[in-house]
């Protein structure tokens, strides 16, 4: 089983009320691909500049992620500065500087192409557009974006939406893109113009899944320890696709399952900095707390 | 089975973005019995004045609701004048007429001084102490109350909190009482200073209950018809407590059944002005969306 992951790689700058990481490894398809693992042979598809340290790069390759479409640029690194205070629900962006993301046209190796399991990450939709026209045989594609995007690249943005199977939005999206205020409508709204399913991320309050066969309802793991919720949604996300891809089957049991699994992964990264509590992960701790979540949220 | 619910009986006028609704009956302990009377014979216990009209009288009367311990007296019923907008998320209070409230004694008539299940509704917590003080047998007791109380009336609500089997508040009456944003740490601290359970009502977003064996998390059901949202929580805390009383028995099997009763009768609610839906409300309906309740939770 394979996947593959468009996005960004990013050395962030997080303030929380727990203290302070400078140049931290992030960015959507790091976090993304840091869940995916656990399920599948994640394939990246990102850019970086030449201030990368190769640490970091080691760090992937002992990750087992594959960075033969991972492109080392002339310039600077994606850079996210940002901080959260209180109840750490919302992210004050303090400094965004593109570096070498402003050129990116991303390039799939060949040895890639038959890749079925395909993420689009949060990146210009027209980017997003482009990886898709270079894969031979997706047979699943998730799409996240972001309110940026929604505002200034909408024609690009619905566009994309007619080609991709689910969309996997936070709830401000949802609304933003929708102009419903009601999720319910929103899922519907979006289910209307575009792709079969929609998955939408409450944050603390859990997912709200659509499509025409069933509804889903799911709180988010109860934790007090949220340290960073950086790439919180991508970790969901992560783990979403990643199972998707192992299972090999789209149905209401391997949905449901997969959100289950976004849901714990999720719950795991925001109690470090960064990519610190899933890079440390073992597979034992995640059955475990799937386990004690399956009784947390047991009707009877 | 009986229950016995102090509260207030009020006349409301509401206003959301659905329409305006002059002086309708409404009222925590109103909310709770147009619920509870799904499960057990509710006896309500709560004052009004010379102008409540008899048609509401005779609309208990007809719904079953023993109102030998409702004092009539001289003055003005109780009267709230609120409004939602947007979402319908918060209600903008514009006036709150105590009248025949601000000199409420609470007299339980002899024959119900044995009922075993109790909720204390949101009053002065002064007032819901002298009621329990009555009760011969009390059960299982729960307890509501408010910003108001928390704040004004802190010492009496904590001796109070002791005193009762399960605390059920609102999130931001929990966060408030315990000085925590965290639910699970509020729940948690609460837990400490008083009640066995606490029940952590968060709207759209459903429950947290917890207590030392168990945690429960229950999404809301999904609904885009939202027209009123007044009483959900009361209506809630009716057929949380009314399902209690009735199988009469206390466990995390009946508990957790519970709440979903809450659940399903607060989403019924919220889609009429007032109790105009839970008045109109067959057993038939509840069970049909429970079932599809039960299906949207599901994770398998």
């Amino acid at each position: 089983m394979s996947i593959l992951v468009l996005g960004t790689v990013a050395l962030d700058t997080v303030k929380t009320p727990f203290g302070v990481r400078k140049n931290i490894l992030g960015g959507s398809a790091v976090h993304f691909a840091m869940s995916a693992r656990f399920f599948s042979r994640v394939n990246l598809v990102a850019i970086v500049g030449e201030d990368f340290p190769e640490k970091h790069t080691e760090f992937f390759k002992k990750k087992q992620i594959v960075l033969t479409s991972l492109i080392r640029s002339r310039g600077s690194t994606f850079h996210w500065e940002g901080e959260y205070q209180g109840d750490l629900n919302t992210a004050l962006t303090h400094k965004t500087e593109l570096g070498v993301l402003s050129a990116f046209a991303p390039q799939v190796h060949h040895s890639q192409r038959k890749i079925e399991y395909i993420f689009l990450a949060n990146v210009d939709p027209d980017i997003q557009k482009k990886l898709l026209e270079n894969m031979h045989a997706p047979k699943f594609v998730g799409l996240d974006s972001m309110n940026y995007w929604i505002k200034h690249k909408r024609a690009s943005l619905l566009r994309l939406l007619k080609e991709v199977d689910i969309y996997v939005a936070n709830d401000a999206e949802a609304r933003e893109i929708s102009g419903e205020s009601n999720l319910l409508k929103a899922a519907r709204y979006i289910r209307k113009i575009g792709p079969d399913m929609v998955l939408i991320k409450k944050g603390e309050h859990g997912v709200l899944f659509y499509c025409d066969k069933f509804l889903f309802s799911l709180p988010a793991y109860p934790t007090d320890k949220v340290i960073d919720p950086t790439g919180a949604g991508d970790t969901f996300a992560g783990a979403f696709m990643g199972y998707l891809s192992k299972v090999k089957s789209i149905n209401e049991r391997s949905l449901k399952r997969a959100i289950m699994y976004g849901t714990i992964l999720a719950s795991f990264n925001v109690e470090g900095f960064g990519t610190e509590r899933t890079a440390s992960l073992s597979p034992n701790e995640i059955a475990k707390r799937l386990k004690h979540f399956e009784r947390i949220i047991r009707p009877n």
